[in-house]
């Protein structure tokens, strides 16, 4: 979550218009809108241009920070299942359901399109690498060989998205597969 | 290549304004042109604007395509070093390089941009998917056990062309760590 929307979250007007902007970006990538400007934006929103030109540089600076936001819910439940391939399975199978809705597409694409310089961090893979991180702690708290976290966002997270943006098929087939595969790295 | 590309292969008229085009498609994204048009795309390749409408059904499917062919050019070496990870280190290691290249890191976004519905198979990772098997074919013909084609592709293919779209760190050290990772689901 972005210092913006991080300042404004006691509420208040602040916080409404923030939330008018997030809807208003929202609804226009969800329409498949090519070319989406600051006019555009702040119209649907019901808010002045200014606001947004005072509180971001670009429009693409605006997309990715709701893509961000929209893509890494905090509170998403991690699998806890009792054995870490299962735990791995589930969430694959969350992360495949969440990011194959074609609204979720849309954001990614949206926000692949935004970047532009190397990121030195992408807040959607730090949320995925927290939540592998959660899951391998508790493997080895039962005494479980895992994989590295980094292994589960190489070999699990990054293909699924790659799938995705690349609209290239993905179910949970596939999603199992890439569990077995990063467990095959253990064994 | 697409078919249009092929069928206008031996030369003449229509493969120079071909040519013109794509080159004209090439310099606007790699100019970084955020909206480009049909007419912008005429202009620069000196065509006639209905040229491109009766060739391509509306502007992302042509830039796909020169995407594409911008991406997969025939003749790529594939590495014969004699054993299977040199040839898959050195191969990770060009597509890196390659990947890399603003111009084509443009390429590959413009291309994900472009995309909608799932398509059945992505030329890209098809030109992939016959090196990976040229290689697992030399392994197989030395006795040495070998990843899937399909690992491959998942796990040393797919990471890297996910981090160069997302703009996330690609180096030749994550190159090398992800070939590593593919080779020890055979052990």
């Amino acid at each position: 979550m972005s210092s913006v929307a991080a300042s404004t979250r006691p509420g208040g007007r602040s916080a409404r218009v923030l939330n008018a902007i997030y809807t208003a970006v929202g609804e226009l990538v969800g329409e498949g809108t090519e070319r989406i400007t600051f006019s555009l934006i702040a119209e649907r929103a019901g808010v002045n241009p200014t606001t947004l030109y005072r509180r971001w540089d670009d429009v693409d600076a605006l997309l990715e920070e709701v893509a961000v936001a929209a893509l890494t819910r905090e509170g998403d439940p991690i699998p806890d299942t009792g054995a870490l391939e299962t735990d791995l399975t589930e969430w694959a199978l969350i992360i495949t359901e969440d990011i194959t809705r074609p609204h979720r597409t849309r954001y990614l694409r949206a926000m692949v399109a935004a970047r532009d310089e190397i990121v030195s961090s992408c807040s959607v893979m730090e949320r995925r690498r927290e939540q592998a991180a959660e899951m391998v702690r508790r493997a080895s708290g039962r005494g479980q060989e895992a994989p590295t976290v980094g292994q589960i966002l190489d070999h699990i997270v990054a293909p699924l998205y790659h799938h995705v943006v690349f609209a290239l098929p993905v179910d949970e087939d596939y999603a199992r597969l890439l569990v077995r595969d990063v467990l095959l790295m253990v064994r």
